[in-house]
């Protein structure tokens, strides 16, 4: 029986993509299996420059973007890049949207100063806060496009005249969006590219000139586009399962992959907002559309949960600090778990209102 | 037709562990594949727990160590250890007995001041040097216990009085070895413990007390040590192809596997040093037994290549910086591919002399 897991990361993947997945680890190619591939052979660059193409044509990425796959998920990232660009004499501006945002202001506080300039931390993280500021002299502004955990996406991108950083990790390739407005966007992979292992960075060429002399060889944005990706032994078979979910998007096409999430996202708000037990609390214009947070009263809790694994829906526990529900809909998920998912709260709620 | 992939990383893999490990992308547990499963759940904790507790056991590792499986190759950790332990107040020392000892000392000199303490530069490293001083202020010796470009290993570890540093990524579980010497150990998992992806570390308890505490959080070992090495999101499935490496030593009997390496290695010298085509430089006592480095006349170089490649023994080219051929005999290589590249080395000459 297949299950719908609405789990936050790592998440569903298609049939299709597990299945060359597990046949590559048998027999990738002349015999050799994929976990045994060289990562400098011509075969691992085959498969990382075409999906960097993918990445490109998808993203309809600009000739200004170097793009990078690199270890470890988007906690990487956010040491890297105070390495890469921040110092004591050079600080950035952040706003915080709750959890992922405060991580790497933390990081970013331990080699400079992070400037928050907008926080909704005020309203327990359930709106995206106006910026009515921008820091010129900042070396950038960092935005989590979307927040997992609070349930929140930004509607509208700030326009700034410094560089703007993005964490995209669950809203890469999620629905239409202009990339080239952002000079550095990093997203790790296992939500709607891939599995756990590794972090895909599109980085702006003119900021390969700022980076700090001292940053470590192996952490270093340019060292690693000089050594396409492999300046550390990279996670070759995440690297080939997130290819083999880029070319599964190129063939489903984006169109209908964004429509259906739309379609997916309004079914389980619908749902929720049509209820009496179940109750989102973000301000409707910055829900996110690929995590829905919901809440109620205790007592339901436990027994919501069991009731809808009875059903094969599983993984909707919320974050261990925001607590409740949390379905997670990214691109492999199919309309048809949505559908069963949305029936389960209907049904939940007769069975307790009865 | 099976391949002889003489690799010196990734390596090649047991057929039973291919297997397995193909399998669990289709359905690891209760339908959900391996790819799909989260870190933070009891699935996946299992697997880490398991894997440590098998390390714990096959490298007789005594309680004052703690371990890890991190993100990325030993190249992250060259930056991680400075960024732990080093500063512009806090020097360490090292001996150099090549292309990736230098690499660290590289990273070390970036945030402070690498004091090499002995090297075999001077014969190209064809031996590993002399220690004559340890210097009792530095924060530790560091050494690369074998060296794959070169072909060497240490004979003796060095005794000190201040913590001893250790890259064992193409030894560790190779042969019979007293781990509990070492202060700190790491390994990238992609030669004798699975796949690419992640780096196994061994690290003593009092070493926690010395970290840097504006290390970066992601890098910092004490703070991924209270993770259980998921702080940032780990390579779940390279850790689990780990686990099945670790099962199939454990089965196999590290007795068995050590003894099959020394044949492996023995069988290999010896017929080099028979041959008049081939050469082998490495002082006989600092050979190393996982990476075998041998020469010949430039003319022979190409057509040794592709006549080893007709009986399907591959990637023995050197490392780029060394040339000539390298095989490396892991612990999943088998006797007889060895038997195979022994023959082709004499056949090959014979088809030359005649």
């Amino acid at each position: 029986m297949i299950k719908c897991n609405f789990n936050s990361g790592p998440a569903m993947l298609p049939n299709e993509v597990l299945k060359q997945a597990a046949e590559a680890v048998l027999n990738y190619k002349n015999g050799e299996s994929i976990l045994e591939i060289s990562h400098r052979s011509n075969t691992y660059e085959e498969i990382i420059n075409e999906a960097k193409a993918l990445l490109k044509e998808l993203c309809n990425l600009n000739d200004d973007f170097e793009i990078l796959y690199l270890p470890g998920g988007a906690s990487n990232l956010f040491a890297m890049i105070p390495l890469n660009f921040l110092s004591d004499k050079k600080y950035a501006s952040f706003i915080d949207t709750g959890y992922w945002s405060k991580k790497i202001i933390a990081e970013a506080n331990l080699v400079s100063h992070a400037k928050v300039v907008a926080s909704s931390e005020f309203n327990n993280y359930t709106s995206i806060p106006e910026l009515n500021e921008i820091d010129n002299k900042a070396e950038f502004l960092h935005i989590t496009h979307n927040n997992t955990i609070e349930g929140t996406q930004f509607d509208e991108i700030p326009k700034t005249e410094i560089p703007l950083f993005v964490d995209m990790s669950s809203s890469l390739l999620s629905k239409e969006i202009n990339y080239n407005q952002f000079d550095f966007i990093y997203a790790s992979t296992h939500k709607n590219t891939g599995t756990a292992g590794c972090t895909i960075v599109f980085i702006k060429k003119h900021l390969l000139e700022k980076i700090n002399p001292t940053c470590p060889s192996v952490f270093n944005f340019k060292k690693n586009i000089e050594a396409n990706s492999i300046y550390s032994t990279p996670s070759v078979y995440a690297v080939y399962v997130s290819l083999l979910m880029l070319r599964w998007m190129e063939q489903q096409t984006l169109e209908k992959i964004f429509l259906q999430n739309k379609l997916k996202a309004e079914l389980i708000y619908k749902t929720i907002d049509e209820s009496k037990i179940f109750k989102n609390r973000v301000e409707k214009k910055y829900r996110s559309p690929t995590n829905i947070v919901f809440g109620c009263e205790s007592k339901h809790q436990q027994s919501f949960i069991d009731f809808a694994a009875k059903q094969n829906i599983i993984n909707i526990a919320g974050h261990r600090s925001v607590g409740a529900f949390r379905a997670s809909i990214y691109n492999a998920m199919n309309l048809n778990c949505v559908e069963k998912l949305a029936n389960a709260i209907i049904d939940f709620e007769k069975s307790q209102l009865d």
